[in-house]
């Protein structure tokens, strides 16, 4: 009890936003690890050598164009962008922290990318023979993925957190992605293509529960700046289009070549339109006089394709697609409209980006819908090569049918929701030490302590004309 | 005579913008329609379906490489950038209409492409076997051109109009579009990949005969908002260059395999660098101190890809792209300039964006051009087999000749204008009723009415430093 | 000596910006002088020529899928996107200069490209058989390399130019890099897929040189203006973030099918990655309370890209590239810090966008390294055929080994550099003629003398609260 007292107290001093040392430290430190790390078990995949002229001979391989690169990479490129144009620029949306939004989005994904690579390569791609790690194009995508997650969880904790505790979130959030990943898709046996489970379920619940062990009763003090500009609004539609119509790319990107790829393009493509419809319609029907809400449609309108994570690559049909997107934008729509603030007021969270309407209810939406999916298939719709083919029925799991296949999807998803929730609250209590240099309560949303701001125009006047002289109403730091 | 007076009266009474029932109402329920005919119609093709295992033993196909899905989906990616953010973008010009051009674009679009899968699958995926449609990622393609003459439509009446009655103009839109085309490209057997015709002449004419209808004698009322801001400007050349860098992919997206796709890319890269340079020229020329107009520079520079749509996969050989394009840049730039103060003075049409110049004139341009060079293939040029494969001789217009397909395609160019005048004087005709919520005279080009804006930061004061102290010159909301 | 002093008396005269004439004139001639070219001298290869079809019969190709267009046309349209947004709107950070960045970019770039196809083609794809280039797709790419060479020279001269010198600029940048780029890669037999040489190197010191020559004593008299505001440098990060996420694209475009574009682009993903860290750790490490800086962000991030292209596509290992990325970070973040305002004090060299750090030094690193790389390859870690095929050991250059390829590297950075200082003066030089309408010394950085921008929301104004009333500090044109 006194050390929790203590702890309590260690975390309430006064705050100092000084990261001069310590995130150059962080930032120099961690890389050297990764370069030896890097040195000791990282090489080219046989596709990626160039004993790939050779390889081919002794394969078979017809052609250059049956390199896995030319699957993959139109798909890896769009699914980059949208780690750092699409996550980067969605947040920028508050007024006074776009530097913050696009920057850190950019230094943290950088870092993730390469523990992912690592992490994800003890556990996949290890070759036996050498214990090297052999990597290719499908690595630098899984990679991508694995910092999708990261990203998301900073949705949720936007403004309130330093970049050295942002680096800490991810080296800590690649590690138990990581893990999850490998316990849910190869001891689990569950499916997983776009990662509603794997990346968003983890992810958003990864994001909250750090943003809960993070509370700050304060929070309003820094209400000034918790809101848009008409500009920084702009700024974030094209994160938001980015994400969207990428998102095919990001659940068919690494689904089986041939078929696999393309179902899943089409139906993610088509669950992003119905949500987009939707997402209007609630956005409109909840405000007054009818007008839109842009965090609706900045936000919401990407739920769909967030929900056809998992099922993307099942025979979900292209209605079943729509019907999956139509449920996702209403209800993301009314999370934001009555969940987000619910949550800050009863439940101690607070979380800037709504993440948990945009990535966590989604992902668990689309975790019982590939379970659902799953658990439906027969050989009469899906072919008897293809029902294996989707499934991955082959070596130990020769035998499964899709009714249990049902069951060990739902079973991926409870623990996707355990590792975000146990692993956001771990974390969260690392992240409350007072060594970490996060603002006051004052001070969040602004770039101010992190970066230099020109200190031009960053007055905001407001006036109001009376009869024939102009009465100054505000002047006010923005 | 009393009708047409009494249907005046009633649309000239008071405006009221509230859509709050309306626009929810019509995207709830069009989007329930549109998942009950995708589950009557809609289902995945041979390409797209997990029988594809067995569909490629059974046609000996080596690769899953050979999936269609690899030949086209960079092209569909590069259009879907260019349909939601380019042409979203490019609309983002005005200083207060940046959230309407993004969205609603965003919006229409999302519902466009599912009628369109729907529309375009009746007349040309229907599956007579069980009477389904069949889709793949080429079907999305073509969802997304279908699109695209509406969004160039809604460049027309951009800021003059409500959501609603962009849904309406969307909804028939894609319904002529899809009858437009099969008379075209079906039934009169003319060529055109790009859609010169079929897209840009008749988006073009459809957009101006609806503004043509809505014509608002006392728009100047709200003469204030219609013109940009520094940024708002930087905002629209995002717009403008991911149309122009991705235009290749977009005239080469559902041409032939192999040469096809390739000769495509390549005319519609070179019409629109010979583009840039007429149009600066062009802009500088006509301006006082031969300053450019950032208006000519995000719209003409893309007049070269619109004309070289239809002619793009045929021989037009590399100087002829070049000459398309230097043409063009000088035509729509002078448009710009005489044409479009023309036509709201003495024609009635307010054209917001200038479709005519960008879209209506060089799509026109493109017909001719097509129709030119069709009419001019011969086989020591193309080659006896390649001149059938690029004019698609085959079956039943296995007699054609080249002079006889140059007649078709300027055949298929009148359909298009027909169509375009035509549909929209009758779209309009609807959209006049005083049912729709659109924004009155005084009230255009402004987001307030659809959007929660912010109301920070909306006045624009401008100053005269007088020796030493300042008067306040006016202080105006923007 | 009197020569020099008339000739700079020349120079002195005062400055005229109008280029009402000048512009339309070049722009007209120039464009026209391509079309008479490229009829004279450019036809379709035979990868896009319609006769495919025959030629695929004649050499066994089994699918239109190994025509070169699906090998390497997802890589053009990344690298597209780079030249044109990614470089244009990395120079939108100034205040009041971002229509310049980003509209000469692309009048430049539209220009330039046409130009290197000939210059380039006379070079590499003259047809013997009949005197015409014949271009495909890999054509393209090499255009928007040899571009890119005259858009970082731009980058050293931004906001101190008129377009007509931009234009100068870029005819002698192309010609000159065409004849560089033969003697580097064909007489020399140096290797270059990313153009760290080729393209950064020369490019680098040819702006520098330029920005030498025209080197403005009275700078100063623009300060006002040579900065950034908020959102001038959040469209900055646009141009990085297309920059960052498609260099593997860049790098990887033109390499061997197969493992040379898979390794090229894994290699320069890390490299990227790496950089960031670095570059954040050094920016914070030098700066009062380690605030991060938008410029070394916006730039240094991007070197690690530079520093592998030539060598990406030889086995640097994964680790190899980290460590490159690595210093490079470091070196080009402490170039902003200490080297930017050493030249511009002590070498005359004014650079605005700090092309040294990004551009130019990492270009020389990339060039040693590849050196080094190459002089130190072997069968063991190539295999033999991986051998002769990375390093093209073929025909001429059949007994070429490793250690010598070393030195034929070396030699060609040295020919890059020459050619970059030698060309830079000279056309320096030219561009000191007082016929090209460049702004003077007080109105540099500044979009007004070249384009039509609208003149409201331009005054800036500072104000202090004094207790209760407003005291008003500065009021200033932007």
């Amino acid at each position: 009890m006194g050390a929790v007292q203590s702890f309590r107290e260690m975390c309430d001093r006064p705050k100092n936003t000084n990261v001069r040392l310590s995130l150059p430290a962080v930032c120099i430190v961690w890389q050297t690890a990764m370069i030896i790390l890097f040195g000791v078990f990282i090489r080219y995949n046989e596709e990626s050598d160039t004993h790939w002229v050779e390889y081919k001979k002794e394969n078979n391989i017809p052609s250059d164009i049956e390199n896995d690169f030319y699957f993959r990479y139109p798909s890896f490129q769009d699914v980059h962008v949208m780690i750092f144009v699409g996550f980067g620029f969605l947040m920028t949306f508050l007024k006074r922290y776009s530097f913050g939004a696009v920057g850190f989005n950019f230094l943290i994904a950088a870092f993730g990318l390469q523990w992912a690579l690592l992490m994800q390569g003890w556990f996949h791609s290890l070759d036996y023979t050498d214990g090297k790690i052999k990597i290719g194009v499908e690595n630098l995508i899984n990679a991508d993925f694995c910092v999708a997650g990261c990203l998301i969880a900073y949705g949720a904790v936007l403004g309130k957190v330093s970049p050295v505790q942002l680096m800490v979130l991810t080296l800590f959030g690649i590690t138990l992605f990581a893990v999850e990943e490998y316990i849910i898709l190869d001891l689990i046996h569950a499916r997983d293509a776009g990662g509603s489970m794997v990346i968003h379920t983890f992810g958003g619940y990864y994001g909250l529960s750090i943003s809960w062990m993070l509370y700050r009763p304060n929070l309003d003090q820094s209400s000034r700046l918790q809101g848009s500009v008409y500009h920084s609004d702009l700024f974030a539609m094209i994160g938001t289009l980015f994400l969207w119509m990428f998102w095919p790319s990001f659940n068919s990107a690494i689904t089986d070549h041939g078929d696999g790829q393309h179902r899943a393009a089409i139906n993610t493509y088509l669950a992003l339109a119905s949500t987009v419809l939707t997402t209007v319609a609630v956005s409109s029907l909840f405000q007054k006089h009818g007008k839109l809400d842009m965090v609706h449609i900045q936000n919401s309108t990407l739920a769909g394709g967030v929900a056809v994570g998992t099922a993307a690559e099942f025979m979900l049909m292209p209605y079943g697609s729509l019907i999956v997107g139509f449920c996702c934008g209403i209800l993301s729509t009314l999370g934001y409209i009555y969940l987000t603030p619910f949550m800050e007021k009863y439940m101690k969270i607070q979380d800037t980006c709504g993440i948990h309407n945009l990535h966590a209810m989604p992902g668990v939406i689309g975790g019982i819908v590939g379970a659902i999916t799953a658990a439906a298939a027969s050989e009469s719709v899906y072919g008897a090569e293809g029902l294996i083919n989707t499934f991955d029925f082959e070596g130990e799991f020769k035998n499964m049918v899709p009714t249990k296949q049902g069951g060990h999807q739902a079973a991926g998803l409870c623990v996707a929701i355990c590792f975000g929730i146990g692993g956001g609250i771990l974390v969260g209590f690392i992240l409350r030490l007072p060594i970490w240099g996060d603002p006051a309560d004052d001070n969040c949303f602004d770039d101010e302590p992190y970066w230099e701001v020109s200190h031009r125009s960053q007055y905001q006047v407001s006036y109001r004309m009376n009869s024939r002289y102009l009465k100054i109403v505000r002047v006010q730091l923005i």
